[in-house]
């Protein structure tokens, strides 16, 4: 397993062509802009690396016996599970946003399951060169990035149907010794400070797709590849200072990236799918499902820190116990820990694969993320509530410092006697940014839309089963 | 075990006083007032006695090694939490109400936990003495009513200091071979057709109110004992016939009592606590606890039931496929397994307690019941959209079976002509009675109200942790 | 104007075939089950007789000149749309309940409308016809039943679609002297006490619909009609006593029928619509638009007496300052009021039409309802969190009374020390049949059902209007 | 009246002292950070002197006779009332934003009623001086900011008992020909660009408060006067470019400042309060009520814009059928008018005041803004959702304009095959910036916070009346 030190040289090493606003990033450990994002992933190196948390962090390799970071781990028991989203509101406490590597984790699991059963129902050996990749990954305690969403161009029309075949990742060419892809993926999490991504389809595939259905490890430095950063809100905040960021250490969410691939060369023995069309939605469900599990570990993290923040601001406004107010925040606990909740029972009831692995309950999972969906907006506006029209007209930082408007600041901001000014305007800001725009975004559409979920609900539930058990007690005989 | 039969004859050998709509029940088992809630509970007796649920419904005793029916067992695991929700849900979806009997299960849970902390507190031999009750109650296969609440009398002063000493139960006297108690205890489920009463207090007691400190096992036809039946919606529709009623064979709710008892005597050895005020609160939050667990699987299976007579009542009227009637039915499925999700995750979360026993956790226990407060006014809410205007307004059963009005009824109230007018007025019935007045009140406040849970919330919350954590991440620090 | 007891005198003419429970309604005014409905209605000419509420209860005919009961009246401004919603809040708050008699009201407004545009633009005479109709209505200060929803049979089909043609009101003959109307109408509110009903249709109607097409007036006792009387939630407690139905003055919600007419005659002096098809959809969404209206006026005056009653349980209980009480009692007036507010909002905005009265802004007036579909449910849902669980376990009446159970009750049932049990119990009893079962679902169905609600919303607004906005700002340029 | 470009004329001959991000802002005109809040403003000149828009736009001065701006007049009638809300929703249409004048039109409608209170009750002569000063306003059409919120301090002390004094603006000294204030107040909207500030008290005072009960009008640029310009989301962008603000023209919201007065000289003729503390509280709800009207004319105007955004973004990703969506815009337009609604409704049924001028229905405008608190939070919801993941992960400006990676951008945004990737984009952005952060936190907490509404709703309402109907109904006699 690598420290965090270890993580941060090992970025250093890679190439990887980054764009962000306008010009190249060339180191993204120092780069200001993406430095925070390395920070978050890097904790979930540093914590592998403390006994502390060593029964949360850490697993046992099912294929080599060694201890590795469970963010490379394959389930093999539903407290397997468990300990994922215990990990997760872990480090979120600790970092306050995404840390990225779980989209990685999500995938490799996925492909574990579904590259076995492709194997075995046509003869083709991906499970056992991903089993190979996995120990790979495992023995350099890699950061992967799971790489799921096609740009999906024209909504009303399937991959192959395109007027661009580029808007969906697609194999080009097949040759003696790989493949040569094209297309791009978008909001890729955690991209410009992983060490490979791993690429799977994004949605179900038909006949004229077959070119589509391609699954493959791809350095994120591999030539023909280009990262281009996407912004967030309020992110330029970071070159000004520390405290109008407010989470300046770790950011507010992941780090998105519309990754490019035009013409990269695979190996085979990086390749995990080629033109097995019929198996993609089933990727697709468990990569999601995994997934959608997460956001009752790491959004609960989160809100732990929002709902400290706010308890704070309350405190610092110099009113916290105003009866509305305490009822609020424990309306935002209710929010929280349902979504836990959720989580904790989907693992719990998650069940062997014929792989091997462990996976989670499908139905349940749908219902942690479509809560979380509502519940993060909610807990958001509480927040905004109870914390005060203050953390929208806030005066900016370099005013906080400068020699005429600061006094004034200091004095007209102060509140409760005993906080300072200044830590009032850091838990605001730290509020502010958490709650606002790309955070809220990212809890609506990360591990899919709320519509993605609502069609699994239906899928997974058994209709017909509850009507005859109303026909039964309502006493209706039908023919 | 006693299968069901052997449950009723065994009603039928006890003799309690129960007062019903001005007249006393004699039987229990034939009245028609009280015969649909006998049903109910028999399921507990029958589907134990049914190999196909043996897994679900029987237990093995820690107390004697037999097998038992789980609602007489004291959790050995939290496996075995988690199968008392399954159990839940899996009986409710065959009754479409409540079964009453989980009540006396929490109970004795709560006790068994309890007096084994005073014995070792205060070296009293309470847990001995409920060892062996426990024993007694799974030889014989019992019906325990857990009797909790109280009358309360004016909520604004503790048992000690209201004007009426009896608006609590009380200890009157001590006698060398037992106690006298005296008082009354409300709202209780499942009372008319148990075998034994199990009292517990109903609030965290002070020094004053040690004469309240009582826990006792009581005889449902103890001399001194008198059961006033409560009313429900719409409950003498029974008297009419089978179809205005819904749900014919197991009623809507619980049958509740008012049980008074003037001057009851109790052996020792069915007396678990006698004056240990300090321990009241924690009996209370056990018992409260375990209850609320329970919501997410009984009131979800009623929720299969509601949701399955509700996508039949959209085919009988002729429009299943339309978009807004899916999307509702899709939020009523989210939301029943959003509960079920909690329930499992609590019980899963279940730890060992002193006495050996599994407890589940208390904070994610009591957002399952807060989730239900709402959800469940909710589910109806959107079961009435769905149903149609047509469930405020049907004919009488005796209209629809008149010689005159019949033919007009059958002819008018037809819908989709695949299905008979009487059963698309069984259906709509059905769904008019589980989700009106009595049924959603149950749901509301059965294993206490909802500021109850909120409290609990909130006390198992630690807000410090959170303020630390955001805290640390704005780079806040204080002396 | 009839006053209250000529209005009794007057239905005690009339010799309608009612149908319930089994039996013959002989005499409205005197049988137990529609004596209630019967003195909400009684209200609407009691009042208008009363000096102190003369300016919202009656208007200056605008065909005669004389002073009529406001509910009679054909609206003059804007000013008249606003009373009638102020009167509706108002009576609301005195019955507790439906008071039946704006159907009629919003059905003659409607005609009046469409009667005028169909004679303009087909040169017919129903105009004229109607406005003798009215004058009739006026001058004998009718309560007229407005007749709109059919029993619709198989949703997926339109009227002449379907197997039955009886399942839509339709015309069988056209006679010279009149017209012969065979059909059904369902869910007809306040039928049994009115004088007459004008039948109207409910639904757009095509080319294969023209005998559907029909509007006319018949008295409630014509020939061939014949009524049978809905059932609703505890209805028949008021054969019991006078405290478990809650409000036995005036009942809980409107007492609807489902009203056959077999063959009936119509001397054309009172058809008003006869195969214009092409004006049945203007005619429901007029008809619709005025009764939606409403809800921000009697459902709001409902909400004033559940709001009261659950105040005064909370003191009746002994914790009336709790904070949480407090705040759920806001919330619930917070959600009234806006109820009303859109009621006056969509009045004030209402428009001059052709026919020279006065019609409600259509898009807003649809707000009214669909919030009222919510509010409704969200109100009783608080009321029963407030309430207690005693609402839903309370003894019956005749146990209240009963020698040995009577004092009983009282003793255990009391709570705050100045209340006697019996008023406790009466506000709780009131409280349960106002938010449970058959009044939840008249808010949510009465004058539509929600979804058409939405179709009018969509279909009201400027959604390109709205688009080009947006382009305009973020300096989008399209060809 | 001025138009435009004479409005920005004027603000070049002030000179205030302004700070922003570190440096002074010599001319608000000119300077890009307040450029577009100067533009929003602008447009309450520029549409007064477009015919089209005259009679929402202009009134007739009740002081002069003389053809005024709205937002320079006092109102005459509940239709002019109506007219300010018309009139807010329209302009917001126009700029997607905050015009930030009718903060100053209310504070001068309260002050003008409550001068004249205060006159009557003690002899003074503020309503002459006030009534004077509103005749300079309507003259020179200026723009007056609305001074309302002090900073507060510790929240649990009154203003006379915090230990600086200075928390809250408090005269200093009485001197022959005026009066010294000094302290501050936060969070002014529109302050930068306005003529003149009219100070008013914040909150209801004691007699220890007697020095802060003052109101005045004062320069924006008097001597010592300090104006702090506080941040918003995503500001600094507009520093960048045009498209990643969205609304480059108009920003998102108001602009607000901290505003110190650093012992300012105000003439008697412009001190309009000067220590009647108990009038202080009467003022506050006068100029509350007034301002949280218009949040469902302003902020619906916004929404107006946010729906045209989201559904020309669901056409632009190419799936403007899905039903799903269809259903969430419905939704939309439901909570958007259903604000208005109630924005009307308590307009209308304003009524004359003693001063004469016209005042709206507390209790009803309290709907308004509880209504907004949440709504606008779920219609940003919706917008997210239907905008899909995209708005979270959009790649700069200058990398869409990169040579290198704007082709790229421009290949894999492509959706829809007829719309530009930078439209999408620009809609994309618009969305973004309308729906994050201070844009909603502006909705919460602008006009007061929830809990003042809250406070107040409960005020109006006479619960006593409302226990008296259910006593009534429930036949209910006390003593």
């Amino acid at each position: 397993m690598m420290n965090k030190e270890q993580y941060m040289a090992s970025l250093q090493k890679l190439h990887p062509i980054i764009y962000c606003n306008g010009k190249r990033i060339e180191n993204v450990v120092e780069d200001p802009m993406t430095r925070p994002h390395v920070n978050s992933a890097a904790m979930t190196y540093e914590l592998a690396c403390d006994p502390a948390y060593e029964n949360l962090m850490t697993a046992t390799s099912s294929l080599t016996g060694k201890k590795i970071n469970r963010f490379t781990h394959l389930h093999q028991s539903a407290e397997d599970l468990v300990k994922k989203v215990k990990m997760l509101r872990m480090i979120a406490q600790k970092t306050g946003t995404c840390f990225q590597r779980c989209v990685g984790l999500d995938a490799m699991n996925a492909t574990y399951i579904v590259t076995h059963k492709i194997d075995r129902e046509c003869g083709t050996n991906y499970h056992e060169r991903f089993t190979n990749f996995m120990k790979y990954v495992q023995e350099n305690d890699f950061m992967v990035a799971g790489s799921m969403t096609d740009p999906k161009g024209d909504r009303s029309k399937k991959p192959g149907d395109q007027v661009d075949p580029d808007l969906y990742v697609h194999i080009v060419e097949k040759k003696k010794d790989g493949i040569i892809v094209r297309g791009a993926k978008a909001h890729q999490t955690g991209m410009v400070n992983s060490h490979m991504m791993l690429i799977l389809p994004t949605t179900n595939l038909g006949k004229n797709d077959k070119d589509y259905a391609v699954a493959c490890a791809i350095p994120v430095d591999a030539e023909g590849v280009t990262h281009i950063f996407g912004r967030q809100t309020n992110d330029t905040r970071r070159l000004e200072g520390d405290i109008d960021t407010g989470n300046s250490e770790y950011a507010i969410v992941g780090g998105e990236t519309l990754t490019v691939m035009d013409n990269v060369f695979v190996p085979w023995e990086h390749v995990f799918m080629c033109g097995e069309y019929q198996y993609a939605q089933e990727y697709v469900e468990k990569f999601a499902s995994y997934h959608r599990q997460n956001y009752g570990g790491c959004k609960v993290g989160v809100a732990d820190v929002i709902i400290g923040a706010t308890a704070t601001m309350a405190e610092y406004n110099g009113c916290p116990k105003a009866s509305h107010i305490k009822d609020k925040i424990i309306e935002m606990i209710h929010m929280q820990e349902t979504m836990y909740n959720c989580s904790l029972g989907c693992s719990y009831e998650g069940t062997k694969t014929e792989a091997g692995t462990y996976y989670v309950n499908t139905l349940l999972a749908n219902t942690v993320k479509l809560n979380c969906t509502r519940y993060m907006y909610e807990i958001s506006r509480l927040a905004h509530d109870i914390a005060g029209g203050f953390i929208a007209t806030l005066p900016y930082e370099k005013d906080l410092k400068n020699r005429i408007t600061g006094p004034l600041i200091k004095k007209y901001f102060a509140a409760n006697p005993n906080v300072t000014t200044e830590n009032r305007i850091r838990m605001a800001r730290l509020l502010e940014n958490m709650t606002g725009g790309t955070a809220l975004a990212e809890s609506m559409h990360g591990a899919g839309s709320p519509q993605a979920m609502r069609i699994m609900l239906y899928r997974e539930t058994n209709i017909e089963g509850k009507k005859k058990m109303a026909k039964q007690l309502a006493k209706i005989k039908e023919d």
